[in-house]
């Protein structure tokens, strides 16, 4: 049944079986519809998400008014709403399933309790970190250092996979422009 | 002599005394003069740095080729270009003396030779990768919701030391802004 979170763990550290239960069994599978939201902004951010199929999408109201989208995590990827969830501060964020989706969710505090006894599940956490470090500090900089053709063509380098199954609406809402301004950088490319 | 450094670990993890002087064995104190670089952008970051006395700044070069400050960090914090030093691909940013330091640097090699060998050093890791998670996206967040005056009034409110030690020039850097525009926004308040 979640044998794609078996493999993703086992991938990453190493645990006997017996740990292995142990963590799986804080891990609840939740069905979505398409278009659901699994946190609003307001609230906070007390699961972690690991994605068996579909896609979740993790973002916020920018200053004009518009959604603007931090991250898509697809199948095989954890995703969750990482500041409210380490700081237990409401989130500014929302997660939203783009497509009908199937998602196990562990908790905040069974996260935590794993880290006590399982010190593997340290290792675990930091590598979970540092990826999200790094995809985070990623994103600030191409905000800050990339106009929108440049953005758009390290998306299609990086991670085609966003244009090809996602609409165009959320492809600019990642991008941080309007639909029109990204179907005239796609008509010149 | 490393008071602060002994400190600080052990205010984060509980270590016995032999593994903390493992630890310690492998920082090493470096002075450094007033604007002297650690880093340079190209460089791959294969150090973290712990200051004692001074100032770092971690900055990078923005789109309009003026200097963009990510952090500053002071007293008892620890600072690296941490995408570089995570994935050992070469730096987008500088670290730099902004004032006399006196700061204490540690090795990737050996930074991650003791996650190997001491179980609560990863601990150690993960809380620093939190507090560098939720700092850098709130300064992402803040970068694409706030305008110039709300940027420093948070500032003001949470960092007040970079305002009150620091020159206008790093100031304005780090708000990503002019000097003319923080000169409008100080006179303003």
């Amino acid at each position: 049944m979640n044998d794609l979170l078996t493999s993703y763990i086992t991938s990453k550290i190493a645990v006997t079986d017996a740990e292995l239960d142990i963590i799986l069994g804080f891990f609840k599978p939740i069905k979505l519809r398409k278009n659901e939201l699994v946190l609003a902004n307001g609230e906070i951010s007390q699961r972690s998400f690991f994605i068996t199929r579909g896609c979740l999408r993790i973002f916020f109201i920018n200053e004009s008014g518009q959604e603007a989208t931090r991250y898509f995590a697809f199948e095989n990827q954890f995703a969750t709403a990482l500041v409210s969830f380490i700081t237990a501060e409401e989130s500014d964020e929302f997660i939203q399933a783009v497509e009908e989706s199937e998602i196990y969710a562990i908790n905040h505090k069974d996260f935590y309790y794993l880290l006590g006894v399982i010190p593997q599940w340290e290792k675990f956490y930091r590598i979970y970190l540092e990826l999200a470090y790094v995809t985070n500090t990623r994103r600030l900089m191409s905000f800050l250092m990339q106009d929108a053709l440049e953005k758009y063509q390290q998306l299609l380098k990086e991670n085609p996979m966003i244009v090809r199954r996602l609409s165009n609406r959320l492809v600019a809402s990642y991008l941080n422009i309007s639909q029109e301004t990204l179907s005239r950088l796609k008509s010149k490319l």
